[in-house]
């Protein structure tokens, strides 16, 4: 049974707790049990990591490579900033892909490019806790069966 | 029972018949079906424009102010340089999702911005036709039932 | 008798039926009304185009040439992107007066510039509709009795 | 009976006595006279100042708070490089609206900015003495009955 | 036999009849009736379009697929602009040559740089309708006999 | 009995006049009292300059050099603007602290750098009237007993 | 009884020990000791953290959220360079105040501008160890008695 | 018997006070005297005017249209920042020589480049004070006998 | 019988000799004589000079002036870093035309732009050797009979 | 005996075990093997740290400042966005030297330029693993017998 | 007796020989016997030296190291774009002044700076052939008697 | 017996006789010798070649493709500015290192790109004469034995 990276960066650990108004109340313990739900559906295992540290991405993107067919990440603010955590996903050789809650594309400039997308097989972007099932069929079909 | 524009830009009639080793030979009409059986299942009905006129797309979208749920449009070269569809869609008052066939971060730099997904909900990108259904599911779930 | 053209860009059809609470519910035929009536004051007929199409904008700017005195333009969401219709202007060798309903220096950065404006004799933006009723009082007096 | 403020910049004192086969021979005098006359079949009184001192503008701006019921201003080399009288015009809270002589559009590229519109209602540019009359109408109209 | 497709952008309608002190008197149809003349003697046959739509532009080269050895193109001010026109030349997987009657290198800054250049095999610049011929002649070499 | 100079720059004399409801009620003059009292508690006095003129605020930095032992100043919206002013400080060789009422790095892009800062001691920034007591505060310690 | 957090970033745990001619012999724990002091006068405990690992940093923000009532941080130099801390900033819905021991604006360049302090209330710079209390000061009052 | 204007701009007024290691001790009242003496040979009388406003520069270049061949300026700071004092240099309609004591490209990258030598004649930069002598011979040759 | 100058700048000397199975295994002296035939053929002498050297391109354009009707140069990578070479071309008064063997709107993007062109009639580029003969052909055409 | 570090940052754990047919495979253990043998031949010793995490890299350093002669270091893709790693260089005020595998020069834009580079004696780059024994080399001769 | 090197860069030796009605009919070798002339006054000897080549030019300040008292040069279109040219007037560590004929701050943007000048100890420019006889005055004020 | 070519650019013919204190007294002859020596106890001839002119380097990379098995360049000031250098060592298709004897990053922002970088093997750069030592264990580390 293969199985796959949910990798999610820096204060994606408050999802559900903060501005629940905007973003609803769906935790990200929510969010991996849907995650992960879904991928057992398909003889998949999720493996899920939260890390507000740029190195602990990075360890678990390497660790990776020996177990995972596959990586669902949201970089968080090192989207835009990270040329170490874009060179980890490039060596992991593994598809990923980069999901985002908001859409980057209508808030401040410096959201507007995304460093870490160039390694990825693809974005998702805007559609709040939704990006991530989306990202995961992506990534599912992407694998193949 | 409601409906939900398709709405696909320049060049992407083509879709199938180029370049089938990098693409699929899915062609746009599989495009529509595929999308319109999906929305079908969710009692949504789909029209599909394609038009490599940026005023039919803008047209099209006016149009859609009358009947649409939502929009999923591919602007494809447009994406990075038509103010003109960004203030359509924003016109529309409608949700709309963009997709894009390839990820547009990992191509030459003048594809790394989008001027017309300020004025959408969210973004998929980088997942060849499959991009479609990804963006369709986003869609759907925004509108809700 | 002499004649201008009065020509508006890509979404300026939707003027008054959309945001009546910002634009107020004067439509497009109210403006074109308008125009009309005060023109003939003067004694000048006024034709007018709108059009979502680029080329179309052209095309009647190219017409123009044959019958024109002079342009008021509102361009839209072209005035920052088209070189094209920014030529054409200039092909006609006639006074234009490009207006805008918003004040686009208090908008988006991208929209600060305009491209169209190089190619015509003046500018009126941010007065709603009124824009129109000054930019005609401005191209009337160029044009001269 | 309610007054305006007409505010113009540095060089603007020069009208009508500089390069006249460019812009005619009508003074600031002129310029004031005419602007007084149309506001007066308004039943407006018009205030006019000009200063080639930044400092000055500011303050005659900071001084219209108390009596005007909106400004009619040309910054002249100011439009492009001044905070200090953006910020003035904002303080203000009564509504601006910006004019040139000449289409700042078809200059040279560090005139194809204004900082100071941003602060303004609108913006009035390129038919000479002109402009003024047409920023007269529109902050008249702006002000209402 | 085979043919080339000669492709017109916005403006180059008007060849001829604009400006004759600087471009000379001679019309779009001239140009064609010397490029067809000149194309027969290599057996070749000229399909001209010109358009002043973007979409015309890229339907006409879609269009090209299916009968065409190669494209002469004048892309107008889409030169500049039009990615969708740049990804439509590209889509035609046949030879292209862009040409321009006047040297963009000499003019605005904005005519510097050419996005549709980049699908290109080459380009001809500031020799009036002659660039025309020497594109023509640049295309026959290339698809050769 | 040392003094210092508290330079006011353009339209702070408007300081709890305009949009009390942001700024509070606390007027420039309330201000001056303030820093006044708490510097003579230190056996500092205070000249209090406000002026919305570049000129005289250089004047003033110039006429210091005579008697002050430090400057207290809030260059308003020359801080992004002014060279002059950035030399006139630099001319005086007393230590300076500029602070602002606002967080400027929250603000427009215009506002983000400052050019007088480069000659100052330190900024303080976004605390309101109470930007210019920690100022003091900060300019008394860098003075010293 | 309330507290504060007090955040310090990458090399701040070397204050004191290198360049004393320069920054003095005051070491972070000098400045602790005299932060929590201070802040016991206004009976604020003072919890601090120093890390140079950007997620140690999120993660006490975080922590933070829980029985903090405001943050007193120097980014050190994450400030130019991390959308993750800013957006953890931001995640605190607490009032910060960023402090620097230098006047970062006459430094080098890729120091003149903060991403960090776009989310905090306001800034102190340049006063060496004195800017914390000034900070402190600052974010005291603007927490209220 | 002819004239010219020596007018020097924010600063300057403290020539020879300040840093006279740097600057020599030269003030400007002898360097006044010796442009003088030095114009007095050539029969030519000099106006000097210094301010530290703006607006008295522009106000003083007004004067000059009604008597005086040329002009002989530093601008000092305002030489990078202002669009207003260019337009009235333009405006005098006479020969104009910039002058600066230091070698402006030799310091901070925002004095590389000057707004206002665009509207002289030439520029002398370095040579200290020695510039204006070196200025006022450069004028009084262009002037001519 | 006039004469043409035909000028190759650096690296062009080893044409055909190195990366034969892109650029084909003509060398310049091919070029040479396929220029100098055609030329012939319009009783046109043409004197070919190749150099690495700027200065050596700059003396050769110098002393064209003295017998050449018209120029025909390939300055290789001094086309987009050469002011000195651009001013020796405007400095001949004579008619020059800029070839290229690559299309360098499809390479690095520092060699998109062209320095030298702006003192040329016009450009060809990227058809290998053939942008010579064009070239050449369009310089005899501008020369005329 | 002295003693130097050895730093290795972001991914650089990977080396030899990805891309061997690019990098060969020598792996970092190797590299540390034969750094600290060659060291050793100069009575050097070498410790050895390689971290994903930028606050483990600047821990070692600020470590560093008790033991070491000096720094060899490879940031990784900290190289071209962290200045508190350039800080921590610098706060060791020991020498450095900055070492990368591949030719930095000929790779991503983003990668072309170094912030770290500034704080180091100077940089060895594009020699795959030899990088490390000729920044070894450097360093040495630079610390001196 | 001491001696100068005046050095022009490429293109000047066809001073005087084109565009007379610009540049007057002055030669070079008068601008060179002038200054002689002039010097010797001095009691200072002019060796001069022109040459298109920048190489030569290097060589000839390398070689006035070993004789000159300091530099009168025009670097011509290097000025825009040589730093190896900037490092040999760095090198020769004399004093040099720059000359232009022309004001290049009213020319195309990418003369506005220099390179050069930033090695040298001032500038004149924009006085035609006398601009030579100014740096010649300021050159040898600055070597003294 | 194989050889390399050592090239050395404008300027570092000073190289021991400049600025001593810096650069040490080690003149260019002994770096040659040195080199030679190194590479003799690998069997390598060095043929060493200093030109200030770019198109003697460019002759002399030309000439190295009959006989050279690797270069050794430092281009000085070209690095930054010569597309036609870069060109030329592309041409040779032999292994090039790039050496700097200063820290380039560290210097002027004009200093911390390098054109010629891009054709390079690597770049070895800070060292001052040890950086062509090391640089030549590198290229011969390349070649090989």
């Amino acid at each position: 049974m293969s199985a796959i990276l949910l990798l999610n960066g820096p204060n994606l650990n408050l999802l559900g707790t903060r501005e629940p108004e905007v973003y609803g109340s769906t935790t990200l313990d929510d969010v991996v049990a849907t995650v992960t739900e879904h991928a057992a559906t398909h003889d998949i295992e999720v493996r899920a990591i939260q890390s507000n540290h740029e190195g602990e991405l990075i360890d678990a993107l390497h660790d990776a490579r020996d177990w995972a067919a596959g990586i669902l990440l949201n970089p968080g603010g090192l989207t835009h900033t990270s040329v170490a955590l874009r060179d980890a996903i490039s060596a992991t050789e593994l598809p990923a892909v980069e999901v985002h809650l908001s859409n980057v594309h209508a808030r401040e400039s410096f959201r507007h490019t995304s460093l870490t997308a160039g390694a990825c097989v693809g974005v998702v972007a805007g559609f709040g806790i939704r990006s991530y099932e989306l990202g995961l069929d992506a990534l599912l079909r992407h694998i193949g069966p």
